[in-house]
């Protein structure tokens, strides 16, 4: 199947699709300014986790390019920093970050034109890795879910959230090409509607039949026995299995377990931080209060009212029936089975300092 | 504290304040002619099970003016199966419908002048039973609420959606007066938006602390200790205490359940079904797609893509901690607790007659 152009390095210039004017639009965006880059995470532009790591891996690539040569070190780190303070709950963008970071710490020695180039390198094998996780967790996963019937998906963990062709989505395609009958609901996903926008527009290019339903509904679907397993992706898995995923994974998640249907969280390694223990020591980012209150710049909510908005929830691990990644399927007990198959070098003490700083509009849970 | 003047009689007419443009327009609308206010109860201009039953039955008062003499009984049941057909859910329309019939089947034997000076009679006795329900109910469930914390509803069980000062609101409101400090989460009630639109506009008038939440917050912010309560309205309620209301209360009631967290219905009798003995036989609507594949005409779904639309779902009574009536308190079993607070005279089996006609567009859950 043919991957989403989501975010590309070409001729030394990051490009990526702008998934804000999706699905009405499809409008690539050339970005020559490491500064545009975090912009466009903050925004949005690109989002998902491990799209969001490639992105600031090629931003920082790109920053490199034009820091001045007697103080690259110090100038780098303070890039790095900028990138960090973007969104606080997906890990894949403190993990990119450090192996920019790490990549320059250990060549002090060479020339700067050296590092400049390894940097870029480094930042494709960053998408190159995602690309081929993606495909490697999707046979994992395909191999779970059930040979006919439809799969409920919360948010947007395809294409457009990654290098490749997704993490659940990746899943559900990769099912349906082993000749797995499968339909999919797709949970609108308020406020920002990546179910509706991005995961409907993918998958109608996939030709997948998908039905979209607002987030209230998948209770109902479930009660009617019209869904036959879960299956979502995270923004940060602790070491104890509990998931940070798009706000409304939880209760989807309490939903499937009344129903006794499985619930499966499609994570490449990137996305799991064995250095976090819980889920309670995940950030969770509130965003801008008028993605609740306005939509396309018209009220929904009369003016004065409080409006909150976390963008992502925890899942405890005992409603996660299994831990899909590109080395393995993982299942309780996680501490163990997600130890194993996550490489130890992913688990950098380094990479969890990053995380852990507070910054602005953003609280622990 | 003042009533919100959803729908009256006045001067002959039927005035109805248009909620479809709420929050940001506050427009009555008169209405002369029965298939208009048949045409705002489908649309929405007016909603809510006893509002939707009070507007029937002004409704109908209205149409009974302009019939023949010749052939009055006969025009007005024709009448009356025009208004049972604009939404199938909500029993109070089937009610209401019922107790005008009725009159006009009784008094067969009177002028036709008198009968009309009767039905309209009823009508304005339906809506004042209803501000007296309303009332009486709100300061029983006030009891049941905590002296403090946050009560989470969904959708809009307020003045808006009865003749009075609301249901589920009405409880709220009912507990503050006798003085307890409680705050309210509302669910925002995609599609339609009757809890960011109808129940924040209400509370913020009333001066009640309100935070509108996006649907699939609400599961977060149980987990966060956050919420005390729940309370929500009820389209229909089974003689099993089998609850139907707005999309998404099944999944609130799941949530609370999980958390130990008690799960109020606020019902008067008109909403109490004993004639459908549970759920599984509430006839469930499914609405116009566009309601969730278009925002202010503006797209969210990519063309082409199917989306599904069930108005209502249902909540089993073993999720339901109690249903609250303007005759007392019902607690499990409820076969037995709402025989007893229902009036015998509402169990009429014309009504659950009418209701269970299949009509285009509806089936049966």
């Amino acid at each position: 199947m043919k991957r989403v152009r989501t975010v590309e390095w070409k001729r030394d210039r990051v490009v990526m699709l702008d998934q804000r004017l999706l699905p009405n639009r499809e409008v690539y965006r050339l970005y020559k300014d490491p500064e545009d880059v975090i912009r466009a995470i903050k925004e949005l532009v690109v989002r998902g986790a491990p799209a969001i790591g490639v992105a600031a891996a090629m931003g920082l690539a790109l920053g490199a390019r034009s820091l001045p040569e007697d103080r690259f070190a110090k100038d780098f780190e303070r890039l790095c920093r900028a990138f960090a303070a973007a969104r606080p709950t997906a890990v894949n963008l403190f993990w990119a970050i450090e192996r920019m970071r790490r990549l320059v710490r250990e060549n002090a020695d060479r020339s700067v034109e050296t590092i400049r180039t390894m940097l870029e390198r480094e930042a494709l094998a960053i998408h190159r890795e995602d690309i081929e996780a993606n495909r490697r967790l999707s046979e994992y996963g395909a191999a779970l879910l059930p040979d006919r019937g439809s799969v409920l998906t919360h948010c947007n963990a395809g294409g457009l959230a990654t290098g490749g062709i997704g993490t659940a989505l990746g899943v559900i395609l990769a099912a349906r090409e082993s000749g797995k009958k499968l339909s999919v609901f797709a949970d609108e996903t308020r406020p920002v509607l990546q179910g509706a926008r991005l995961t409907a527009w993918e998958l109608r290019k996939a030709r997948v039949p998908v039905t979209v339903i607002t987030d209230n509904m998948a209770g109902h679907f479930m009660q009617r026995g019209e869904i036959s397993a879960v299956v979502v992706g995270t923004d940060r898995t602790a070491a104890n299995g509990d998931v940070a995923n798009k706000i409304g994974t939880y209760t989807v998640a309490v939903l499937a377990a009344r129903h006794g249907i499985p619930f499966y969280v499609a994570a490449p390694t990137s996305s799991i931080d064995l250095a976090c223990p819980t889920g309670a020591k995940i950030p969770i980012e509130e965003r801008d209060p008028t993605e609740v209150s306005q939509f396309n710049g018209r009220p929904t909510v009369p003016s004065g009212v409080k409006v909150a908005n976390p963008a992502f929830d925890v899942t405890p691990a005992e409603l996660v029936t299994a831990i899909i990644t590109e080395n393995g399927v993982a299942k309780a007990p996680y501490k163990k089975s997600l130890a194993r198959v996550v490489k130890p070098s992913n688990a950098s003490p380094e990479r969890t300092r990053i995380a852990a700083t507070p910054r602005r509009g953003q609280r622990a849970q």
